[in-house]
C-alpha cells in the first residue's frame, strides 16, 4: 500500500500544478470563471442611427474585452418592454442595463432632466466636463440611487436643431398658438412663449406634419431628420438650435446586477461607456456633415438662425423655467446650482476659445 | 491491480473535472491565462498635468479590466528614454507603447503632423469625427505601419492659446522679428509672416521669457500656462488661439507586440484608449475653466482676440505652408486631401450650429 500512496499523491500533485495557481509563471489564476448573459433594453427601434447602434457598439466591445464572459443582448424599443418603461425595467432587474435619455424620466426625478439638455445650456464638451471633473456624475448617482441604479453617460448627439417650421419665423408673434413638437424643458419654454407644445413620438412626426396636425418639430438633427425624410413632408424653415445644446444619452445599469460582477467586469462596463459616449458624438458629427451637405445640395434645405428677437425670448423664457424647476424641487435646485456654476465659467471660456477660434477660421469679423 | 486503477482513474477523473473546461455550466474555460508586462514611455514629465496623467488613466483601466493580466508600467520623459525618443523606442519594441504628440515625428513622417493639429484646421469634435467615421485613422495606420507601430487618439487639449506676448500686438507689424517658441506647423506659419519661430522644452519656457531671450511663447492652455507660472515672468498679453485648435495625441502600440496579444486584450487597448481620447479633454475642459478663471480673477490677466488683420495675415500664411507641404511630400498631400474635405464640409455645419450656439447662447448678435 505504500507504492500506491505514494504513486497516488505523485500525480495528484502533477495534476494540480497542471490545472492550478500559475501567477508565479507568467500565467494567472485559472479558477473557473463565471460567466454572465446580460439583457439591454433600449428607448430606440433596433440599430436605429446614432442613437441605436451605440448600445449595439457597447455589446460588442464588452464581449470582446470580457472574452465571451459577459453577454448583452440588445432590445430595441418594445422588443422587451416599451421604450417608456426601460427606467423600471432595469430598476426593478428585469433587465440588467438600459440605453436612453434621462429627460423621459422626469417623473420619477424632476432633475433627471438636466443630465440630457437644458435649453442654453451647456454643449456635449462643456456637459462631458462638468459630469467628469466638475461633480455632475456623483450627482446623478445619488439621484437614481433610490431606485437601485447607476447611470453613466452614454453618447451625445452634439447641438440639435430648433427644429423644421412650416411658416418662417419672423418674431415672437410667430410662435404664438405654433402647434409644434417638442419635448420636456424646451416645451416648457415654448409654452412660455405662447406656442403649444405637442407630445408625439418619432414616427409620428412625418404624417402629422404633413396632415397639418402640427406646424413644426424638432427632432434631433440632420442625420436624423433626413433619414425619417422630414425635409419632404412639405416645404420647411430649418431653423438651428438653442433647446439641447448637446444632448447626453444614458446607460443605467442595475446596481445589484453591477455589484454582483467580478472587479475587472465592472471595470469593462464603466470604460466601454466612455468609450461609446465619445464613440456617438464622433459618429454624430461626420454624419450630420453628409446629412447637412445632402440636404442643403440635393433638397435645397437652407438652415438659418433664428430672428434676435425670438433667441431673446426663448432665452428669458428658458431663465424662468429653470428658476420654476428649481422653486419646485430642493434636488432639481441643488442639480442646477452646479451646473450653472460650472456652466458660467466655461461658457466665458468658450467665448475666447472656441467661439473666436470659429470666427477666426472662416474670417468673419 | 485492478481496485488501484479504478481508484486512480476515479480520481483523475475528478481532478480534471474540478480544474477543467467548465463553459457548459455558465463558467468558460479555465485554461491558464498569459500575463503580460508593458513598458509606456513618455514624452511628459511624469504624472504632468492632462498629457501625463493620460497615460497613468489607461494603464489603470487596462490592468482593471485585464484582471491584471496586461500590467503596463509608465516612464515620464527621461526616465526610460528621452521624450523625444518614444517614436523610435516603441518602433524597435524596446518599450511596446508610448504616449506621444505625433507632430514630434515630423522628421520620420511629414504627415504625422496632421494628426496633432493644423493650424485653422479642425477643433477636437471635428478632428475625432474624420479621424473615427472620416477615414483619418486608417490613413494614420498605414502611415505609421512601416515604422511597426499602430496609432491611437490619445486625448485632446482643445483649443490652444496663441499664447503669451511680451508687446502688444496691433498689426502683422509686431509680428516682425519676434521671436517666438513655437513648435510644428504653426513655426511655419509665424516664419511667413515676417516672425521667428524658436525651438524650446516646456521647461525652458519661464526662463527664456523672463531673460528675453524670446518675445513671446506659446504652450498649452490657461491649464498647463497656470501651473508653468508663464503670467509671472512679465507682463504679458495673452491671445486666444489659431494654431493648434484641437490638439490630438496619441497612443503609439509596437504592432508586433499587440498582434502578439489575445483578442480580448486587443479590444482593451482599444477601448480604453477611446476612453482615455475623451478622458483628457474632459479634464482640460474643466480644468481650463478654473484656470482661466484664476488668471483673470487673481492675476489681472485679459486674454483676447488677436487683431483681424493679424489673423487674416496668419490664415493666409497657413493655407500657403498647407500647399507647400502638400506638394513637397504626396503622402502629406494624400493624407490633407481628406482632412481638408472633411473641414470644409464639418466647418459650414459648425458655423450655423456650434458657432452659431455659442453666440446666442450670450445673446452677443
Amino acid at each position: 500500500m505504500k507504492t500506491f500512496n505514494f504513486t497516488f499523491l505523485l500525480f495528484f500533485t502533477v495534476l494540480l500544478a497542471a490545472c492550478g495557481d500559475k501567477s508565479s509563471s507568467g500565467n494567472v489564476s485559472a479558477e473557473p470563471q463565471q460567466t454572465y448573459e446580460w439583457k439591454l433594453v433600449t428607448s430606440w427601434p433596433k440599430n436605429f442611427p446614432g442613437l441605436g447602434k451605440a448600445p449595439e457598439t457597447f455589446a460588442k466591445y464588452v464581449e470582446r474585452m470580457s472574452n465571451g464572459r459577459l453577454k448583452i443582448k440588445v432590445f430595441g424599443d418594445g422588443q422587451m418592454v416599451p421604450g417608456f418603461e426601460v427606467f423600471d425595467t432595469v430598476s426593478s432587474g428585469a433587465a440588467e442595463i438600459g440605453h436612453s435619455g434621462s429627460y423621459y424620466w422626469k417623473g420619477k426625478a424632476p432633475a433627471a432632466q438636466i443630465f440630457t439638455a437644458i435649453p442654453f445650456g451647456m454643449n456635449a464638451t462643456e456637459f462631458n466636463g462638468w459630469l467628469h471633473y466638475g461633480g455632475g456624475l456623483e450627482m446623478w448617482r445619488e439621484l437614481y440611487a433610490p431606485f437601485n441604479l447607476i447611470p453613466f453617460a452614454g453618447g451625445n448627439t452634439g447641438v440639435q436643431t430648433a427644429g423644421w417650421f412650416k411658416k418662417e419665423i419672423n418674431s415672437v408673434k410667430d410662435l404664438k398658438g405654433l402647434k409644434m413638437r417638442i419635448p420636456g424643458l424646451g416645451a416648457e419654454v415654448l409654452k412660455k412663449v405662447g406656442g403649444i407644445p405637442i407630445a408625439l413620438t418619432g414616427g409620428e412626426l412625418f404624417t402629422s406634419l404633413q396632415s397639418g396636425a402640427i406646424d413644426a418639430t424638432e427632432w434631433v438633427g440632420p442625420y436624423n431628420d433626413l433619414s425619417f425624410g422630414l425635409h419632404k413632408a412639405a416645404k420647411y424653415y430649418y431653423y438651428s438650435g438653442w433647446h439641447e445644446p448637446g444632448a447626453s444619452l444614458e446607460f443605467i445599469v442595475n446596481k445589484s446586477a453591477f455589484e454582483a460582477l467580478p472587479d475587472d467586469l465592472q471595470a469593462i462596463i464603466e470604460v466601454a461607456t466612455r468609450a461609446v459616449n465619445q464613440d456617438m458624438w464622433d459618429e454624430y458629427t461626420a454624419a450630420n456633415n453628409d446629412a447637412m451637405r445632402a440636404l442643403v445640395d440635393t433638397h435645397g434645405v437652407d438652415m438659418r438662425p433664428l430672428p434676435d428677437d425670438v433667441m431673446a425670448a426663448l432665452r428669458v423664457a428658458s431663465a424662468e423655467v429653470m428658476q420654476e424647476q428649481s422653486a419646485a424641487d430642493p434636488t432639481f435646485a441643488k442639480i442646477y446650482a452646479s451646473y450653472n456654476a460650472f456652466q458660467q465659467g466655461v461658457s466665458k471660456y468658450h467665448q475666447i476659445s472656441e467661439m473666436e477660434y470659429y470666427k477666426n477660421r472662416e474670417g468673419k469679423e
